[in-house]
């Protein structure tokens, strides 16, 4: 109990099962001991009136990702990482994108290359596979596997990055081998293409279509799909950005026949409807709903009522932010011209990490739809393990990372974009008002947020090599 | 009341709706007047102890199509509606098959080319749309449509046939506007290319692995994704020849939300298994099971049991042969060895137009699963309803076509390919008991098969220019 | 053909499966033939313009009942014989109701001896079992199915009707032995007085909380347990006058599961809501709502339209008024001051057996929610099979009854008091606008109403003695 | 740190969020820390190899009560609760039962006289209401649930036991104003009589037809019922022992319309089927099978999947024993011949607190079905959680009460008779070979059993003023 190098002391401490008010002892970089009155350590923080949580994952993060031609996400690490500390989180998982044609092994590479050395906060990669050759579904994923890129995601829509139903089986296939997790972006590409071009030609093309040219029909159909691919291959796969209620009966439906189907929703799903999308006000007016474009689209209030449901009631494990930042004005002021012409060509992404918390705590918490234990679970355990990172990250126990958050649960912010870190130039959440801020960040023992404040640097967040999850485990290929 | 071409005397007449004892009066082909004690007109056909029913019409046949290179179906116009007669069928609807690269127009001419003064009973045209390209959307379907061809069969599966959903949409959307029914053949394309080429690679090659390489999710899948396009587009469609519950659900799920989505089932689902494909014996004994590969492939008896909820319960609106009939061995006796590299090969289809009516009064009607008014809806009323021939066909009532079956309900034989008219060379319905057959056929007040012997000649059957479905109506394209 | 009695001429007969341009010939009562330009008969009707329906059969009509003391039905079975025949219809089967204490055989002698006589149409009774003695199960209630009262109605709630779930399992344990069918109300008695005490301590009286003190949870719950318990005997039964999709969903999950539960829902749960409870206008205004009391209350919108999507889909096989009427004043026109201290004291129905044609083809066929042939099936053809009248009554047949309606498909009618036949002083319907009347009724080949005027006489309704419905058959006591 | 009574060295540590391998420190009863290699304490056990897990919780466990004249439970508080602590138990919740005519608070006093200074383990008591007079409902309940009874029992079934709707309604309303919580036996009593009537007048009495006079229907029923009556009052309930997968049906229907519906199964549905009532062997073989008899009835191996799958998909948040011991023979032992003449004697109970934990341990946790967390949350937080005991019991963190069990994850035993405490003479498991077994015992850390060797006293054993249930809090009456 000596030689402690931080304690936390009298703070509530928080994990997805108890609340407990204990102070925390972390020695190089771990907690080592919970307990009532601990002797002090190096250094002594006072938590008394906070709670200390898990620091938040958040495993579904687009950063530094090209857009198409000419579109550049608005957030690199240094600033990614930032925004996701000042929100509470202590760990993100970013995707390394292959672009078709390009070897896997190469992309993984050029996403360590832009990180390595710029995070606040530690990170690992998601694999996107654009181009599953057999080179790539023969050796390189495999090996990546091997080398902690334990989940790969796949596109069921978008030009650039889909994979047909062949595709996807055989991506499945080396999944299920090697132990891995498939997380699965479930649109039908086909059926948005069809509706696109009925708007457009319509006349129909302000951003507010950019929702009626994606219904959920179009969302329930992939994940119905996903869903049987995953029942052909036996595999677990992760649904991410769950809208609404017809996608959740999809993932319910196969929960309740024992499959092993997850669910992901965000809190645009939650706080943000269709509507905002043909909001007109301000300079650059008609373009204003461009700031609210995203993939699936918010829906309507009954389907954010659905969402809470599945996050109280096991639908949904997951709550992510698919913080995917793109700027309204470029840097110089200029409005982004991009989407203009039609909704087709409006970047698909909003800013999102560093609300993420304070938006499921408010809502949730403070208004009394799920527990305070859930909120971690939902925030950071459930990622940890679905993600090959328990019990290292995601929990407060002995032995674990100290990777903490001290969240004053009465504090009162309106949301605002002077308050945020990340490169958009606006907030989705602008005005928003919410009960529940993070205050200080603590990455492995050490301090990077203290009290708002920023005490750390670039480069003290590392590179997490992941272990499978807890949720999949290599199999031999399916026998029928 | 005077001058009636044809009296059929003291039989029971059976309409969807009500069984009758009554006389039959016919004149110029049509029936003018139901009574009792009718007096004789210039043949009376002595009906007692039988039933009178609305001819049989099977609007899922297969005649004269290719398969694939060398692989020509077992039935030409001649044979294949002869067989139907025999059958108690007065009207079938085959299908013209357009061939990629194609003209739809010239398509359709081949198969009147080839259907022409052969046939003993009426006939229309489906038309199977393999090649959706502007000139078929904009002109051609449209055309056809007004000439009488109302509706059209999509494929999601079969190399030379599917189309992706994109394409699907774009037929749906002509379909819609012009009042016309879709038909689908719901089985995912890629999930079955996978499992085939892993089964395959596992060395399993037999008959008996096409079940395995087709498992019900696979058309599951299909069936809700074809629901989904549907739903979209806001069209009417049947998903034909479903094979048991996992599909079913997804049609009753869409019926009950007010969708307007048919479902059809075929013999082959409620009497035959996928243990009937690994049937070994005789000589050629390790390709017996070839006589019962048939897409999607027959289930186990908890899906025979479910399809006849189906029908009972109105999720079918249709029962049909699904008739495609290819030799087991060639004219000359020679084994075919399409099939004997893999299952992959074996042609996909089996002979059943004769069959189809016995089947199910037997196992429906004589057993008490199915009421005898239900037996002529599913077997004869609904395909007329659904397919644009009412009242002309599908009832007994003044006014429409003299199409009638002289049923003896307690005629009890065993189906033997002694007893089939078709082109192929075995039944997969060999050895099976039923009770009650057809004995006499007339189509048009001509009496075709009169107590079992041929009566009528090639070229009576005549083509149809068929109305619009009664569930389909013209629509503007729908409006997001 | 000759010698026919009656003959309608130039029509449109239609029945549940078929819609004919055909003459309709009548002798004895009873239709002989169907044809096409029929010879004249002693008297020929022009029916060209019109329809020719099987006559309506209102398998749900409360006459000449007590309801508790000093409270009378306000009609008898004259008036309400001809409201029924003026409102297109020529067989009821209203109910004979046993009292605590009184022999069921007894019931049955007084309610002969009130209809005997004095009937415009033809009608049977159901029996309803307040009473389940060992000499009523044991003896009473099986002879008197031999005698042709072959259904029973129980009741799970009313204080003086009501049966606990032993009694109604013996009463369903006779039903199958005997091939009776069971009729179900289902609302939780005990949930009702709880709700009633409830609101009254809270004072709620008006006759608005009629609709609170009976949601559809209490519908749904009794509606479940009646399943079970027929579940549980092996029993077909038929829940009644079904309100809305809570109790509907219990029905269909029965019916997919393979049980014989059959559902009826009534024109007050398609046109009415829970805010017709609420009216507050004219004198007496404070009562007005009581005009629209009924059990189950009418629900909401959303209800309206799942009791179409019932009528549609097939959860419902019947379509029946629950004629059950009380006058709002009395005939000195003195305001019925019953339900003035509490909803509870008023009394629970409304007359509709004059308009439940109109409403029904009015809502359904004219705005093309249901097809002709389905409005047949619902409101004759299937009261028939049900009760055990099929093919006497219900259809239009050769050898069936000429009971029969001209139904002009054009009529435009305000539907108003002035317009009615019944006992009542309201219609609950008053101001709504129909298209489609019924304008002349024809009882085995007798014009009771022709062209809107009575030709007819009381006692020209004759007793049914009815057979066992289609869907109930004898069976030994079920063994376990 | 210092001056620690008792440290736990070495083990895992296993909560409902973690597993955690850490040292567990105790003081004045209570968890003060945990941490890495804690300095020694007064007292010092080695864990290591073994899981440290919080007590086991049994909520549902019948102790002492009267069973009908003559049937006397097989357990008093002293054997009773020597048998939990052997089961690897620190606090049981067993039952307060009023009789008919008593005051409840005479109930709740007998039964304290009854435990007082008999205990081993921790207690509190949920009341059983069977007599819901006006001054129970309006003045003791409410007193009692002030008083730390804050969870009331009903029963649908059982002559001397039952309420009716009205009954239970009323006691859902106290519920409710008070945030007490109410646990629902879920079986119609009227069916369960019919049955036996039915059954027993066919000669079929041996025990084994236990089983078909409760078939799963019964169950269904009431729980739907239960679960609408919850409804109408707005208030949360617990089903208890829920024994297949229709009633699971009913209680994820519930859940997933956002109603606070509960769910509790049993050992005896996992690893029991209704075969075992009928079997026959050894001396008194006739009724042997009465040793599996308890209500509901175990069903069969699809039962058996599925309450597997309620417990993974979180349909139930309790695993409970339903203890309640009867002996087979008496302690002379003579037969108990009670249920000799019908199944309807046997008294409904069978022994199971000493055997839960190992069962659900081995068929659950060793065999992949559920991981260790799971197993906490079933068997200890949960209840804690649902009982108004957390963070006081339930969970290993700071602050919460020192009850604690070493649990050998690898030792093998065959439950057998002969290694109970428990005051039955017989157990249902009787040869089931188990893997993992509690070895120690720690209630407020005083070891009550050390590996394998009883160590305390009765009278250890505290009984615990609850608060309220966390998933139930007052709330004024609800208004409709």
């Amino acid at each position: 109990m000596d030689g402690l190098d931080l304690v936390l002391r009298g703070g509530t401490v928080v994990t997805s099962s108890d609340t407990t008010r204990c102070d925390v002892g972390v020695r190089d970089g771990r907690i080592v001991v919970l307990g009532s009155d601990l002797p002090a350590g190096a250094r002594v923080i006072d938590a008394s009136g906070l709670l200390v949580l898990p620091g938040g994952i958040d495993s579904h993060v687009h950063i530094a990702q090209p857009s198409g031609p000419e579109v550049v996400q608005a957030d690199d690490f240094q600033s990614g990482t930032l925004s996701a500390a000042f929100g509470g989180n202590t760990t993100i998982l970013p995707f390394a994108l292959q672009q078709r044609g390009q070897a896997l092994r190469d992309a993984v590479r050029d996403y360590h290359a832009l990180a390595d050395g710029q995070c606040y906060v530690d990170y690992g990669f998601h694999l996107i596979v654009s181009d599953p050759t057999d080179q790539l579904l023969g050796q390189d994923l495999p090996a990546l596997v091997q080398d902690g890129y334990t989940s790969f995601k796949v596109f069921m829509t978008y030009e650039d990055l889909r994979l047909d139903d062949l595709q996807i089986l055989r991506v499945m296939a080396v999944a299920r081998e090697q132990g891995a997790l498939v997380m699965v972006h479930a649109e039908n590409f086909d059926a948005i293409r069809y509706l696109t071009e009925t708007l457009e030609a319509a006349g129909k093309t302000a951003p507010f279509f950019h929702g009626p040219s994606r219904p959920i029909a179009v969302e329930r159909e992939a994940t119905h799909r996903a869903i049987s691919l995953a029942e052909l291959v036996d595999v677990p796969i992760m649904i991410v950005h769950v809208s609404g209620r017809d996608s959740m009966e999809q993932i319910r439906w196969a929960q309740s026949r024992g499959m092993q189907i997850y669910g992901e929703t965000c809190p645009q799903y939650l706080v943000l409807t269709e509507a905002d999308m043909g909001r007109i006000h301000g300079e650059g007016a008609e373009m204003e709903g461009a700031k609210f474009v995203c993939s699936p689209p918010p829906r309507d209030e009954a389907s954010q009522q659905a969402c809470w449901e599945g996050l109280q009631t096991g639908v949904f494990q997951l709550f992510s932010s698919d913080h995917c930042p793109f700027r309204f004005r470029d840097t110089a002021g200029k409005l982004n011209l991009k989407g203009r012409s039609s909704f087709r060509w409006v970047p698909n992404g909003i800013p999102g990490v560093e609300t993420r918390l304070p938006i499921l705590f408010s809502e949730g918490v403070a208004k009394g739809r799920i527990s305070l234990n859930r909120f971690v679970a939902l925030t950071a355990t459930n990622h940890a393990r679905m993600y090959g990172l328990y019990p290292r990250k995601g929990t407060i126990a002995v032995g674990s990372d100290a990777d903490l958050v001290l969240w004053d649960p009465e504090r009162r912010v309106t949301i605002s974009q002077s308050l945020m870190h990340h490169g958009a130039d606006y907030t989705p959440y602008e005005g928003l008002e919410v009960t529940g801020w993070p205050v200080t960040t603590i990455v492995r023992g050490q301090v990077v947020i203290e009290d708002g404040v920023l005490r750390g640097a670039p480069g003290q967040g590392k590179f997490l090599v992941r272990g499978l999850s807890e949720h999949a485990r290599p199999h031999a290929p399916a026998a029928f």
